[in-house]
């Protein structure tokens, strides 16, 4: 079960409210990298985890729980960059050019559908998609999607915290980068306590409960290269050891593998697929 | 620029079709975990990988291109499985218990909107939404992004290879399965190749280049626990070392944070927000 | 079965056609706010309804009809906003104010997708999907989800209204907003037909249907309160007679509920859901 | 701020695990009608509303946390359906008829890609989408959102009901259909207490703000007829007493409207719309 | 303006309800190949017709408003066969076959989100998306867009004419068999009769109004080849007239075009593109 | 198999960077009339085209392997039209025109999510979607699909290429106008080739596999006039031969067909669609 109080995680003041940049914030709140994502992904991923792996479900549901709060405070600093937005397009407009780069760089549905607020969206105005949800019932697998959410959401959070000057805001902004950093490295550490804990990378590959005889033994460290000259070269992934530390990698080229030859039947006539030569 | 031939990488061969298998077979062409996201992350990733780093964006062109003949190879897997597949809704279907189970649990836009071929949808029967495809412009993000396509994908292999018995179906999976792996290790070996390569973990946090002294100290290594009760409690990300190496881990129960009050005012009156209680 | 003829049923005068206008316009028509759904929503809600009820049936279906028209005269005042739009950013653009604005301003597809014409999108772009269309198979639903559409399809056109100094596009947006007061009244009316025309809320709880002594007694006049503190408190929904007027309003607090404890098991070992602590 | 504790609100038991009622529960987390849906909705109204209607802001956001423990207890109820259902397309499965209704009435993700867990989509396998979430900033329109919310809501979770014989699913099912009956009940109350506490459609139209004198004056309670004979007819909404008590309802039929004719002029050249006769 | 009467264009009569078939039907109207795709195109593109093409505005008017009928027909065949479907996974259904294969073969939502009736949706159940109407402002491109419409429509119609043997469905699906024949006749003459009508092919290339000059003459009629051997090969498309009466075919190879290389700069420090390898 | 070497097809120079542009340009990249959209679709029929048309199949794929390396042209041109974009909205803004044009004429995810670089979207801001790629298995519908495409494709190349003054970009257009008139040749070459060579139209009605004597004899060659007042007209579309040459065209008036009466039975009770007169 859920509760809730009337405070704010963190200050959120806006000295100088920019109805561009309440566009911006959107993406924070709606977007791919926001924290709608991160907190229905961790809330989906904590339903899932099983009672013998309660720790994790606790680890997960925290902080679930915890971006409920920064979708809270997002919302707000939308709100607040949107006092006294302009709501029309005046004639004047074509010589002020403050007024034009507010309405022009304003997101129309803040204004017509919200009436001056933030909506679940992101900063191109798509609606949020729960396609980008991951929970895939495979810890090792969730905690990598987590730090890659972690590690976009912060690259965002700095974007945005480099694109306004409003102290507010850079303050509001420096927090969410503080929280992205503590949350990659929570989950890094989750990850490296799955498995053997005194090994960082005993998950891998995932899921490592795949009998590795029935893999093709040829495909499993080599890299392929597809150029079409196949010219080979060297990389720290072509040789040498690999981060599993079970086997070297190894090079191939495309054009050197086997390969098989495609052969597509004709479908059931009943799919109208065919082209008659005469057709009465 | 791009080039073909008329080879498959691996053989696909299907013992005995099976219209219900072709439908799961989407997920691995047009799912959040399949082979159009991967493919087209990478060549993203690759179309913005400036110069300097031309090693990371040949390796993941590579791959990218690798990718499109794993789509390649699913579409011919999902076309032979189709071969035969019903196309009427029979009077004996309700007798028959095989062919109910084969109409039922097709797709059937496989049917009608393709003639009993792939389509560029998941197994669910959504379209492929590029908004899965992560192309951050940050080459450690992207890597963590591209580690969590891999475990994801991978997953779905095995799924799917524990769901069918043919074995020409099993031998293909099992294929996937070990690109998978290698790619899995591939990424990661790239990704701790980024900042000072004696330190795998010196990239992070993800953007390593926002100034830390902008952070607010008390937050960026603390856990936040969000009980009810705000009891503590110890785990690996609560106390103890850090995964990059920097501070320690603590514990703070958002109850006791500071935290602040909103004020949100009303909107401007054109919004028509109000409800006004006399209005003639 | 439908026809046309060729006049718009109110008419559709540009002034002074404004690009930026052009595309706020296209919410009223692709938006969730817009005329595109109301027409689907009362054509689908009329398609469904059985012969007895042939009168409501006859009324979805006049206003469906209806609403087809505010389509055709959305797209005419969008096509007549577009009309002379730039169509090159051109170098002096930087120093002229205006066609900074109206280039910036506009919906980037109306040109290059459109060709300076209406499309069934949304102001943020986003194209029209036919999620939004509720048509539940009852009626008294229907009727909510009408007079919600048109509350929100009013303060849209409101909204817009606010938005233009344009005095062809002030009376049009007018004519549209009186059209969406009668049609709030008309559902309304409608909705207190539905069950004993003497109690205009004898539809509720919707469905009306459900056996009442199937539902938890405690449950279904409470209010719920989710604070982290359980405070009590008085309002026209914590105590007091309902709406229904069946029973008075109660109030409980969440934390004091007996609840109930989450078990759950763990998977199936084909999902491949554990972590391995030893893989080979 | 938002926290946590371990119960769920009310017992979640499934006495025999049915993976095809595993798909249907889907509807009621990630459908149109579905928790998710309502618990943002309730969110964000209250994220926008100002400080002068604390009150309201207090009530959605009490509710919206409700309901984000009514997501947690169909998760749970999701992943006990699926314990236990087959991740196998047997051989067998054509003479075993029980296996197959639960393969084929599977949705495929459910196994696929949660590893037999909930997803936040709906029963036809859609991802949530947020552009169903209603906070246009006005509490008027956003009441009667809320109401059709709940009663599609609650229409889906009585037709649930029906669908079920497990007992412990109909127990839960019931609760939820009782809490959707007092939100009903909330929300229309509140709607009663805008405006003049006195006249419960005060409230109407909406937004009861845009000043009256303003619309053409012979559109706004007159009934439109589209039939293509015109004939007249004696409906509750073509004449008597509107619900906003101001004038009476009247009819007109669209064909005897003045209506307007259209004119769309050429567009530019640049758009390359004309079909040229003679092109080199 | 639109107007209507109360009749079906054509017959509907279901002589065995089948829920399976009604949601292959489903396809018919909301998919891609649909009548709302279609009843949506060209009334769009009749919207942006100018007056001096007025007799296309009309031909696309007229037949936009034909499949508004066509719509009609199909949501009352879902609606019959959707008669007495089950709404109870019952015990007893796994051992009989009939009831079995109804429940798995069924659109969940057409029950739970429709309560037995047709749906704004494909067969896969995702909702109807405007981003396939196409609209494009250039009659000839739009009349292509409006054969392949009518193609893949007919087509689906022919598919669903094999799937089922009901007499009353293959009679109406005939009928919308020879509408989409007719429709494929009537847009290609349309598009013959642009430019001069003497030359069939004259809109071509589209649009036919580019300068010729401006596109670099060795690419407008060679045929790329891609393979990665080059191999030159003779076919109707690599040789001899082109469509257009301009010139003959010719065959390059890409591996022989001079090409350029890319050079892709670092992006502003600004974007934390770039990962640092020492970040303290 | 898929392989590529480092080069471009075609030079692709920006003289002056022109951040407005690389929004205008993301069209081509992932809208509904790009190169994502032909390449898929190119690619997926290919994919279903059976071993005895392997010469359609050989087309098919050369031409989407070409449109692979389109997508890695415009990509580069995105990126060189975003370098040195502005990314701060600065105080100073509001005064300078040039950088207000450009901060709000851009697509803020191409900085926010990619860090200045091109995106698998629209220049709407919309993910690409394969719902638009078509591949229906049957050659003729997918021939008019592919001629629409690049119609489409062209008359939006066409206008980017108006819409700019750079040198290097109107030079890459018409790189692009020009394949594009190629495409549309090829893929009506090989249209013309199906059914019998000497006939043109041959193909037609799509699919010409459909049994004549199953149509409804006085539908198929009718044009269908839905004006109310049925006045008939004379037409190329309404008299005179048809395309495929086998009949006339005939005229006939909606309001004269006979027509059929809908009747729609009241669903289950189970459906809970009826409103009960009273509910206790």
């Amino acid at each position: 079960m859920f509760y809730h109080d009337d405070k704010l995680q963190y200050p959120v003041e806006v000295e100088e409210p920019d109805p561009a940049f309440a566009k911006m914030l959107q993406e924070a709140i709606g977007g791919v990298e926001g924290e709608m994502r991160v907190c229905l992904q961790y809330m989906f991923q904590a339903f899932g985890v099983p009672d013998e792996h309660a720790e994790y479900r606790k680890l997960l549901m925290e902080t679930a729980v915890e971006e409920i709060g920064h979708i809270e405070m997002l919302a707000t600093a939308v709100a607040k960059n949107l006092e006294g937005a302009p709501t029309e397009l005046r004639e004047e407009m074509s010589s002020d050019g403050a007024v034009n780069a507010a309405m022009s760089g304003m997101l129309p549905r803040q204004y017509l559908s919200a009436g001056m607020n933030a909506m679940p969206i992101d900063a191109n105005g798509n609606p949020f998609d729960a396609s980008y949800v991951v929970a895939s019932g495979n810890l090792a697998a969730d905690m990598y999607a987590n730090v890659m959410a972690e590690s976009t959401g912060r690259l965002l959070a700095a974007r945005l915290w480099e694109m306004t000057d409003d102290p507010g805001m850079k303050d509001m902004l420096s927090y969410l980068v503080a929280r992205d950093a503590m949350h990659q490295n929570q989950w890094l550490k989750a990850l490296h306590t799955l498995g053997d804990p005194e090994d960082p990378f005993d998950h891998l590959p995932i899921p490592n409960t795949f009998p590795e005889e029935e893999m093709p033994d040829e495909f499993d460290y080599s890299f392929m290269s597809t150029t079409r000259d196949g010219e080979e070269y060297e990389a720290p992934w072509t040789q040498g050891p690999s981060v599993d530390g079970t086997e070297d990698f190894s090079f191939v080229w495309e054009g050197d593998m086997e390969g098989a030859m495609r052969d597509i039947s004709a479908a059931d006539p009943d799919t109208h697929n065919e082209v008659a030569s005469d057709d009465d």
